[in-house]
């Protein structure tokens, strides 16, 4: 056995969160507890929560050796150090000891990079196994609820799409039916969480407690990760939040103080690998997490429709929704110049039911789209279109291509997003027969995706 | 005749820029230059500039009679008023009076919005006619350079695609080869400026002057109008910007006084109405114009790869630059969740050469794909990632679905823009044969569509 090996197989007998003395091959020592990886990162490194609070990485290659039964006097030390410094005060048998009137949550994982716990040979990622494991990793999380956990699925996030929504969906209908939960947190990858967070949004109105999709963008072994906090602040959200609905709580500044608390339908992925990723598109975060204190944005509140948290415990408040359903057959087309109008036909003859359209400016594109859009149309397709700006709103009325988009029966959403709006159609699509009402759904606000003109920040 | 068709007749004879005098039908009167009006706007009214330079709009239902015959005197009391207040001094014989040491450029008008000229009958708008209807539109101009004027295309810039781009850079290059202009402007609508600038960044490579485009978001009856102060910085950029190539020059914020000029490949129209919507991506604007000084930014100079100005008056500097071809066979998908693999196929049977894909996150899409892209790059396709994100980079090296597609043969594009791919890749397409050769110039850093990672602002 080689010397890494050696170390593999201590790590393997080793739980996350267990307090462990590591001796480099330099002869440094390094006390602290064993963390769990994220799936950014190579197998090839473990990484150690040190007593000042910092995650430290290091490298299989440059230990000696690994000492797991560590005095039980340094445990202590080490212990009350840390507590000292977070405030929190658990053990491996503290979930005992959780103070019992603690609000209960659950949190289930999709296989996003929140608590996971690491294989150390393989380098793979898997889920958080037990709430043991989760307090054990972000111990602070005791002072602020009882958690469930729950391993629904084990996927990168880019492969989430509409059947795992539904799984999501009526997954969360059914644990939000014990009455038992004041808040349920999702922890999602970031690369289609928005996505996810807008499907929830539909098809989750009137819920009586918050859903909250959390990821973490940088791994844990950097100062800079935001997993701890964007999961602490998740939770805060999840058992202090005024308002039920969907939820994304995610870093609002490079900053380690501020977390946002994003509306599900109007929030965007807008970095590849920025801590603040994640932003609110035309209007402000509902919220923001700071040093554990919800701050309500109340101008967002007063033009954003929400409801109240209404949570009884032992009440089953969700006897009339049923999962809905999500139907794939909606094309969301990019325009762009060069853009070859014959891809219209493809998607028209080939069971497409809706297209989102991300076009120019304020919802343009080239005149020699027309013809074939007009085709579409007549074979009963709906056409919607949105902005690839990002930022505002459509307009069809101002050019004379808008205008002649309207007469063919092209439809402008406002300043929906196209991702929400391929969602909001793939939603109504799935769950309505009548062509007349998903027209006229598509254009009105459901869930916060249209925001009023007057509203729209500029 | 009614009244409306008595002053729209007065209207047709009366020239952009002269000086009228309008009474409204509750009396008041108005004395003023006749001004554009702008695509954005409809027929039913006039745009008056006043004396204290801000613009009105009139509703022309509104007035009772136009009279165009001011007296001379009230004539240069009005015009000197202005000038003081612009200190510009211009008249409709002025053209004889600029100084002839003035740099000299070309406005190449593409249909966009800026100094058009309003049919105020029909409401439609064509371009600019004259250098006179330039200067008496914005008579600062004639402090900075002599302008000569061609109308190029007429178009909508959703409008304007691979066909215009040719046009736009032949002409280009006719124009410098003339060995007369220290700089050529280009008028072009907002919605698809970006991919022209992209378009012309590659096929003008080393030319020995500035190439400005330049629009307008905001129509000119508007005290926030960006119409003269874009068309102003697009003038000072082009004659005195020490570096040659490929800008956009819009306005930088919301204030009135920064204009950002930002580099030709790195530009994104981020909002569909802002006049501050256009955003230099992962980088600083090259340089602001703040009132009328060009400040650079001189961390972008130290890493951004930019040629001096090498303009001498009669020297004809483009010998070797023949007008690049653009090749439409190439497909941009965005990817989203449910999105149904078979379009590849699709996309593969049809003639495309290239797929720049825009990815999730790092550059991802759902593994249901896969099967898919192995086929389409097996039958020659090349296939590119970029990220939906918009800002940051790809990295196919951090997760599993990444690798597996650097396996299959998917090349990541680092933080070049979806849009500027897609143009780089029909540039690429439309002038060169070998696959392998451009496999290989995709990935390098043509026209600074490649940040160096070390520089990407986080």
């Amino acid at each position: 056995m080689s010397n890494d090996e050696t170390i593999t197989s201590v790590l393997e007998k080793t739980k996350i969160g267990d307090i462990i003395n590591i001796c480099l091959k330099d002869n440094t020592t390094i006390m602290g507890r064993l963390m769990p990886r994220y799936e950014y990162e190579k197998g090839d490194h473990i990484v150690i929560k040190l007593q000042n609070g910092y995650n430290v990485g290091l490298k299989i290659e440059k230990i000696k050796y690994i000492n797991t039964s560590v005095s039980d006097l340094a445990k202590d030390q080490s212990r009350n150090n840390m507590n000292n410094s977070k405030s929190a005060n658990i053990d491996h048998s503290s979930l005992d000891k959780l103070k019992s009137d603690l609000p209960q949550i659950l949190l289930l994982s999709t296989g996003g990079t929140i608590a996971s716990k690491i294989d150390y040979r393989t380098g793979g990622v898997t889920p958080v196994l037990s709430a043991q494991d989760l307090y054990n990793s972000v111990p602070e999380l005791s002072e602020y609820a009882k958690i469930d956990t729950e391993i629904l699925i084990n996927e990168y996030s880019e492969n989430i799409g509409p059947k795992e929504w539904n799984l999501i969906i009526s997954k969360i209908v059914q644990k939000i039916n014990l009455g038992i939960y004041n808040g349920i947190i999702v922890s999602h990858g970031t690369d289609t969480m928005s996505y996810t967070a807008s499907a929830l949004s539909f098809a989750l109105q009137n819920i009586p407690i918050p859903v909250i999709l959390v990821g973490a963008q940088r791994s844990s072994d950097r100062p800079s990760s935001d997993s701890s906090s964007n999961l602490i602040s998740a939770v805060i959200c999840a058992t202090q939040l005024k308002y039920s609905g969907v939820f994304v709580v995610m870093h609002a500044s490079m900053s380690d103080d501020l977390i946002a608390c994003h509306i599900g339908t109007r929030v965007r992925k807008n970095h590849t690998s920025k801590r603040n990723a994640f932003q609110s598109i035309d209007t402000y975060p509902l919220a923001t997490v700071d040093k554990n204190r919800i701050i309500m944005d109340d101008k967002t509140i007063s033009y954003i429709n929400l409801n109240e948290r209404s949570f009884e415990f032992g009440k089953n408040k969700l006897p009339e929704i049923i999962p809905s359903k999500f139907d794939e057959r909606v094309f969301l087309l990019k325009y762009y110049p060069g853009f070859n109008p014959k891809l219209i036909e493809y998607v028209t003859n080939n069971g497409y039911k809706i297209i989102v359209i991300e076009g120019t400016g304020l919802g343009h594109l080239n005149k020699n789209c027309l013809f074939y859009l007009k085709n579409a149309i007549a074979s009963g397709v709906l056409v919607f279109m949105t902005s690839q700006c990002i930022w505002g709103r459509t307009s069809l009325t101002v050019y004379d291509t808008g205008r002649d988009l309207i007469k063919i029966g092209v439809i402008p959403l406002s300043n929906m997003l196209s991702e929400t709006a391929v969602v909001k159609a793939m939603w109504l699509l799935g769950n309505e027969n009548n062509r007349n009402f998903i027209l006229k759904k598509m254009q009105e606000n459901i869930s916060n995706e249209i925001i009023p003109i007057s509203h729209i920040l500029s």
